[in-house]
């Protein structure tokens, strides 16, 4: 598992670039004799797994796409594609579910009911290959699905759980102010926009502050701000995009609507007009009781698992909400800290690093859980 | 003349409200005998001294109004009156021209022209009192027409001066926030007009940094920004009064457009309403070249003038501005910084004072300047 | 109950001055011959009914102090005293558990237990009345208490209830920033406390909206900026009052930090100085489980109650949470929109108004509780 | 003349690397058999023309980089070199010194004095090529210096000129603030330095609205703003460059000292570091009285010039200043509006454009002013 894991490490792929990763998983399902489907909604690839009785048919989820970064760790299977690294554990994801399906596979002859191995690509970037996916029917004829993420800031040896929201509606928002551009030394026959979009930002953090309810987690961030130009220029432009985080309906319909109200108030008071675009990306993660208590009870039966918790909803986006609107099921966290690391890196940073021990757990737990789905 | 303005100093009347100090004055003349008209304006008091020889008339103007103020100085002659002070030297003005209307009077036989003495009440609140006394009337056959202001901050024995554009346009602004109180507990379902009359404050700085011709000066302050509440409220309302100060029309149209589009766009963004009302004060005051030449010809020949200076234009508003648009003339600054102080305090200041030796150089150099008009 | 709430409402008294008011509760049930013990932690009241048979210490509690509001209601029992108002719903609070203490007297003989009821002084204005009266002993053999609140904004017939943190703390801040104060006209010899302020407004909101995790509820709302100046001055000083909520310690003590942080920043960038003060209010009220329970069965009981909910978090606080924090209980919200009203005003509104009926929703279902706390 | 303008125009060459440009005009000059030195103080080029009769030795100075923008005109000498233009009219400074230089080598004879032919190098990217040549020797012997300016805001025909500060001292700053950056669902694991930038902008604001004296006009833009990142990030880094235009040292001291308090006291607020450089660029353009009424006569002998007025300070930067600070001299504009077009393009503005017949007014008035500087 290590290996496989170690080995996409070193060869990731973008969003909706993985040619070579889904290559390499179609290649190993081929290898075992394992039924197996590419180009799945774009670069996805489906296996199934017969099992030698009837029963229930319970999808797996194992997400494979990488991201735009330069890897800053100094280990023998580094990334060797420059600015582009597996810094969300994605890879391990691919490397446990693959393993995991070969176990199921060398025991299909006792196994009720029918396992769907579902490798996504695209999960980091909307709309992400869950859509896709679904549309090219790989949750056709699945009862129940499964997933979860290995998380480099819970400890190995704990299972986190929720019932109900737990990863937010993950939006995405463009904005252009155009104002006038000119001398530096002269503002006054200008419209300088690198004032109106500090403005905007300044005042977008009333969104949160004070016009959502307080008890409705929401989140605006504004990540990119580019105005690019000589020290004696005022900027003629600015373009800035970020992300809305929300688990309601309303607040993510409100916060559309007032970054809109803001953006334009401003742009009233700075005589500059706008471009505005608000692209709806996942919808919330919202996992199922009963197939959440069933994750519980298949944490609690494997044995490297020392604590199951309830956890506290999480504002990141994860499109595996879409199996979630179609099928019962549940994503869970496998923590995945690193051995002897108190302040594990963040994911997404240069650094990150997972315990690769934490695959061997995420692997029984979803195997137990597809399990158990039978009785 | 010192005893008068201790005088006037210990019973200071607000603006418009000058009843005893406007009588005072009018008994000063009816005791010397000279020709003197009260009730000029409001409560301007305007008297007249005849030379025995033909020649022109000259105006002499000296404002006697006070301050909301309550004096903070612990002297012989301090306030009498609570809350009321006068804190910008009225009240040496008035001393000065009193005494040099008694000396002019005195050697009125050997005199040129006619002398009018412009006593002006209600200079610290517009609409002033000016343009109330020359709509009565007091510039009536007037030639040319001069004032001091004494200037505290300025050493004594030091006479400043200026061609052209000498005190700013000063206009005051009222602005009413209309939002939606409520709890503090409760910001989203309420519009928080202290949150968005801030905004709005920080927003209209960039109308002097970015709108304003750089060379061409301009102040936007407020001055008050009143929403009294209880803690755990969110504000209703936001009252804010401000002043703007300019030189040129220019500037003055473009504060009050800009400022309209800050708060309009302001309210758009926060959801509030808003009452703007924008009241022109007095015009700048611009100097005439001949008659600023007079004056500094003039003050050379006053003994205790050690320095004639031309200064830099002054932010202050004066409604001497007024009587320059109707006839010929010059206002200038007397230094009056008091003795062995080496920060006085300023205008308006709790614990103004002047230098009471700088009054006779106001009187000498304003009788100077008339006398040498006649030639 | 409609009589003597009427009263109350026509002599409203603000907290901590509540004189009369306890007075006549305590002559009330001097009147009824019920023990009771009057200046308890204050102007607190509290009565004790003796059941027949042996049993467990139940309290009830209300509160009765009224608010700084002029009420705007036209109605023949309108508050009498100018600019005080009961717009919080305490009148009712004390005329439901007056007329419950009556019905509970009057049944004592078949009672089992002891019921303690709680008058309570000052609950609008921290630090509240509550803590005073644990103090003087006012829980001293209590097993149990509960409470509620008419809440005029959830229908009538509706109870409201919630395991857990369910009303916020409540803490107050006092900033006071000085700067240095001058002409309108002479930005650049002063520091400018009102823009100097409106950035510390600007700023904090980042607190909510950036430094707290999205998914723990707070709010912090300035309710009140005041600098009142004259038009031309530039404020010497500024005093803001404001609130912060929380459910976590954590968040609680981030708010304060951040706090600091924010307008020591602010200032150092402004040159102004500082003073500020962080007033711990009242914790947040956290319900406990089981006796939760007993108010939702309690209420199921009552014929007039049509619906028991679960309720969202309220960010408003409240010092029942002391009471809480002694012997197990729980708060809940009964319903007491007015008839016939689609939009009612919230709570502190002048024109605040509550259904009478909901009083005997509420001592009903208050009643309820204490009795199936027996078994 | 024209043609020698269109050559450099089709050739331009960014500041500091202007070989051909030099060569050109070093050839030009051996070609003459005028004595001529090259690579003075980089690549600048010096002339010396010694006329018969002995006098004054008087420098005239014409710059000749180009800028980094790509020109939109049409025309048939359109640069021939992609991204680079001589979109400041440095090009017909050049022709203009060459023809004039031409003109007093062949009446050398009959001219009084000697003519230094200053060619600078670099004038639009501080540290500028004044500085340089001066410090290799362009001034030796030098008496007096004239320099102008193509103007092509300003109609053909009139020539603006002004004692004192002319044009404004020109500062680069740049500030990097460093927060720490994070993924944007999570605000409060980071510190968004989006945000803290913002406030910077907004609150750097105040320096020219609240701490500078209105009547010393100043200019403080931020021309840059950069925070490259993906949307779902909250930034750990921004970039941010700016220029501050100032007339007087105390303002330009002013303003550093402010920039790094608002900067200092934004990152206390914010959490962040920060690096701050302020590049104190070309000092303040300060003309000679007599000299700049030597140029004022002279403009008024040339025929073709229909107006000469004094203009305002101009907030633009010109390493002439340096010239100033050595020698006696004057620099002034000559109108260069293209014929027929009402709304000329400003100055480095891809489609700017000069009226080619200004430079032979150009040539004129300097010519003149050299000549009337020997009596």
């Amino acid at each position: 598992m290590v290996e496989i894991r170690r080995h996409f490490h070193q060869h990731p792929e973008l969003s909706f670039q993985e040619v070579q990763t889904a290559h390499y998983i179609k290649a190993y399902y081929e290898k075992l004799g394992v039924e197996v489907r590419g180009n799945v909604g774009g670069n996805g690839v489906v296996a199934k797994i017969y099992g030698g009785k009837p029963g229930k048919t319970i999808a797996l989820r194992a997400d494979f796409d990488a991201l735009p970064i330069q890897e800053e760790n100094d280990v023998p299977y580094k990334s060797l594609v420059p600015g582009v690294m597996h810094a969300c554990g994605h890879d391990g994801h691919t490397a446990t579910l693959l393993v995991l399906a070969k176990a199921l596979h060398e025991m299909r002859e006792e196994l009720s009911g029918t396992y769907v191995m579902i490798h996504q690509h695209a999960e980091e970037y909307a709309p992400g290959g869950a859509k896709a996916m679904i549309e090219d029917g790989c949750l056709d004829g699945v009862d129940f699905i499964y997933g979860t993420h290995l998380w480099a800031t819970v400890p190995t040896g704990t299972v986190h759980y929720r019932v109900g929201p737990f990863m937010a509606a993950a939006d995405r928002f463009e904005v252009t102010l155009q104002g006038k551009g000119g001398h530096g030394a002269q503002p006054h026959k200008t419209k300088d926009t690198i004032v109106a979009a500090s403005q905007f930002v300044m005042n977008l953090q009333q969104i949160v502050s004070r016009r959502i309810k307080p008890i409705d987690p929401a989140v605006v961030s504004v990540g990119s701000f580019v105005a690019e130009n000589a020290f004696n220029v005022i900027a003629d432009k600015v373009r800035l995009i970020g992300t809305a985080r929300t688990f309601s309906e309303e607040s993510r319909n409100l916060i559309e609507e007032e970054l809109e109200k803001v953006i334009k108030g401003t742009c009233y008071a700075n005589d500059c007009t706008y471009e505005f675009t608000y692209f709806r990306g996942y919808p919330a993660v919202v996992n199922h009781p009963a197939e959440t208590g069933i994750v519980v009870e298949s944490a609690g039966q494997v044995p490297d698992v020392e604590k199951v918790e309830e956890m506290e909803p999480d504002m990141a986006g994860e499109d595996f909400a879409y199996y979630l609107q179609h099928v019962k099921g549940s994503f869970f966290f496998t923590g995945a800290q690193p051995e002897g690391v108190s302040q594990p890196y963040p994911h997404h940073h240069p650094k990150f690093e997972i315990n690769e021990r934490a695959m061997l757990i995420a692997a029984k737990t979803l195997g137990m859980a597809a399990l158990n789905s039978q009785d």
